[in-house]
């Protein structure tokens, strides 16, 4: 079951840049960053309500965020929602017919994630987190 | 003070058709169904934690939704943060720089709301929304 949105994903050519808004304007609190070494990216969580805000800083050339952002410039990238069973929600979305992009969960930022196919999913890459 | 994310708004080619997603395959509750004249869509609300997701469907060429559709397709289109106080939240906005699309609150689907300009926010459309 999707109990709520975990985090929405945000590309930013600059994680320095990007808190000047979200931080400083938006007066969201961060209380994480972290570089995630498979991605290519350096990473902040910021605090809304029961959700985060994943703003993503692409370090590394040629990954998935770093050609989002060569390609469409800054903006939301993914929607992850939180599940109470990670591996259960990823075969109810293959029994559906929905692409998936991980066959399998995997660690993430998030705890046990996995990612769908935006081109099944009307054009939204949606991550599933169980923290 | 920003309080949670009201809802991420989500630009689909048909309402219909997002329903076998959304609605049939996560399992996401419809609990309401509207169109918004002056946004030239259809829209409709599900329910997820204490957020929603807001999928719109162009029905008027030549708007902002129906523009967005043709030029990047389906997909992830505003983030909306739910606010005790959309006024002062746009007065604050106003003072600390950001492009402003509303000068004022409106009424909106989601209360009283107003929107900030994608170009001073890292590329992504901001609603804030005072139900």
């Amino acid at each position: 079951m999707l109990t709520k949105i975990h985090h929405i994903g945000i590309v930013v050519r600059s994680l320095d840049e990007a808190y000047a808004f979200y931080r400083d304007a938006l007066s969201l609190p961060v209380h994480k960053e972290a570089v995630i070494q498979d991605q290519g990216v350096r990473a902040a969580l910021l605090t809304i309500g029961e959700s985060e805000i994943e703003l993503l800083e692409p370090i590394t050339p040629g990954t998935g965020v770093a050609r989002f952002l060569a390609q469409r410039g800054e903006g939301l990238h993914h929607l992850c929602f939180e599940t109470d069973d990670v591996s259960q929600e990823l075969e109810t979305a293959k029994q559906r017919g929905v692409r998936l992009i991980d066959q399998q969960p995997r660690a993430g930022l998030a705890g046990m994630i996995c990612f769908l196919h935006p081109k099944s999913n009307h054009g939204v890459l949606i991550e599933y987190a169980q923290p």
